[in-house]
């Protein structure tokens, strides 16, 4: 195909949001899923983690073509208690059962005061931070991990072990801007080794080990010939396996090696990611306002420390994604070159290329 | 004093214990309190995180004989729900306190599912790992978090702006060694510092930085003139503020720069620290047998996996630690020098020196 050369683009939220919409009703997705992906999808974009937004769209429409991902998928709770539920994803979209289980561990936590959601059966869930600002915004502590396959290695270890299974967390604030943290338990996640691969870029030595265990910076070699590294070494570890636990061990779903690549494995199978959500329900513990005015006491004290030499700013974790959400609302998403690429690609599936990449 | 110069000593778990209690009676700590923080410190020792143990028993005497600590005190719940108890520790040992916290998240758990408790009004409460250790032990995976006084720097900052925020976490095996990561929020722990600066030793240049947020390699510049660096930059600042969330923002105790150090600060009066304790069920989700049938499964495949070239062994978090308690119950412990020192100081504060470093 003679597609114009790769640049970056800039859409609207709502042009974007019409656009993966339009993709998904017409792969068969439902229209509350299809809006609640888009939505997910979306929003990672305007907070610009472009790694795990709209860019993987064409992933998750190969594997619903296949029949991996079930488009008339329910998840549905499997058994529950006072403050927890099991959810099984029937093989459907990541970003509608795990939103499904957010609001149910929300429900749970609203009776409770704290509740934890177990899913298992579901695929990839795309940026774990979504689901925890969706309990922040309900004035909830959220926190949202799931499993995936093994690309990261341990203390000792010269392969992969663990995935880079995500932690995330948001604090409500009393704004629309809750504290809120999206990290992988490597060191970088493994979005970052394949975008400098594309750019034939070298990475910093801690990054990956090659086939010995040893430190390497090229980036190509990953995943094949190399395992990323854990983040702080043991520590990294030891949180991907409790991560691993409360997302997969204690739910059902598969765990390490069990799990499918999204991506990269047979698309006509179910990948059987695990994840699990937490919500605790702050306002039932203490006045709502006094929470509030606690943690914006704390949060004002971090802005004001004294600053590093050279330093401009001390920024509160999730204040960079909202203030890039803000201005993408005003100015649109400017989507770099590898989005706009995949986007296009989607045509190789039988979609029309999106009218703002033409 | 003519104390003979430091050097290591044996002494048999029993021993410690019974040392650590004639202290803590004589006192004034009463006898099950005094029962619960032994146990605390001395398996603590056991799995030689010396840092944590019994070297600290002087500064909570201390804190004791001037008041900050009272040895009357009484955790009590001022509220609870379904699934979470906010506790007051009644100015005491944050061993007793932290104890009664795990044991009430344990007792909502085993009602809902999962339990939280939050801590607050209590002390420094040693290390974090025996509390999630104590829920693992009844088959439930713990977490166990705590604030401290600012000692660790974030991203942009040059000073102290967040405590090294312990996080703790324990799996339920099947067996007597449960899974047990025990780590603070910073690269290394204060406690590391203070040895180098006690040996006269260099430090990495990633440990602490210095007044102006340069990287420093004297650790007696540490805590008055340097500041540890946050565990894997913005991630282990991100961790440290979801625990002063969970520990201190959520409990009503002091936040940040408004706790006292346990062991600096003015010994008349109350830290205030918070922590907060979280345990589930994971036998109320699927048959415990089952649970451990895929935990051990998983513990099985990390310590299978191919090794790094030099390596000889895979070790899962907490397996050190429960080959040296192991090793101590059968040849005693081997306390350091600095432990040592610290042990026959409470003479200072008018107590014998212990029979096993006279």
């Amino acid at each position: 195909m003679s597609s114009p050369p790769s640049t970056t683009r800039r859409v609207s939220i709502p042009d974007l949001e019409k656009f993966c919409l339009a993709i998904l009703r017409q792969a068969g997705v439902r229209e509350d899923d299809a809006r609640a992906t888009a939505d997910v999808l979306v929003t990672t974009d305007a907070w610009g983690i472009f790694t795990h937004g709209t860019k993987n769209l064409r992933g998750y429409i190969r594997r619903i073509q296949a029949g991996g991902l079930r488009t008339q998928a329910k998840p549905r709770i499997v058994a529950e208690g006072p403050a927890w539920a099991i959810i099984d994803g029937d093989s459907g979209l990541g970003m509608v059962a795990s939103t499904f289980a957010m609001q149910t561990a929300l429900a749970k936590a609203r009776a409770a005061g704290i509740g934890y959601a177990g899913l298992r059966n579901t695929c990839h869930f795309g940026a774990a931070g979504y689901y925890a600002a969706l309990a922040a915004r309900e004035n909830f502590i959220g926190i949202a991990v799931a499993n995936d396959i093994p690309s990261v290695t341990v203390p000792g270890a010269s392969g992969a072990v663990l995935g880079s299974n995500p932690f995330a967390f948001s604090v409500p604030t009393g704004d629309d801007r809750p504290i809120l943290l999206d990290m992988a338990t490597s060191t970088v996640a493994g979005g970052k080794v394949f975008t400098a691969a594309a750019l034939n870029q070298k990475i910093p030595a801690d990054w990956i080990v090659d086939r010995s265990g040893n430190p390497a910076t090229d980036p190509a070699l990953f995943p094949r010939a190399a395992a990323l590294t854990p983040m702080a070494g043991h520590k990294g570890y030891g949180l991907a396996l409790l991560i691993e636990t409360l997302s997969a061990i204690a739910t059902g779903a598969a765990m390490t090696h069990q799990v499918l690549s999204w991506s990269f494995d047979d698309p006509s199978r179910s990948t059987n990611h695990g994840a699990a959500f937490i919500a605790i329900d702050v306002g039932a513990m203490m006045p709502l306002k006094e929470f509030h005015s606690r943690v914006t006491h704390v949060v004002r004290e971090i802005r004001a420390a004294p600053r590093a030499r050279g330093a401009q700013r001390i920024f509160i974790p999730g204040e960079m994604e909202w203030e890039r959400r803000a201005q993408a609302l005003v100015h649109g998403i400017e989507l770099p070159a590898d989005v706009i690429d995949s986007l296009r690609a989607l045509s190789e599936l039988g979609f029309d290329p999106p009218p703002f990449a033409a």
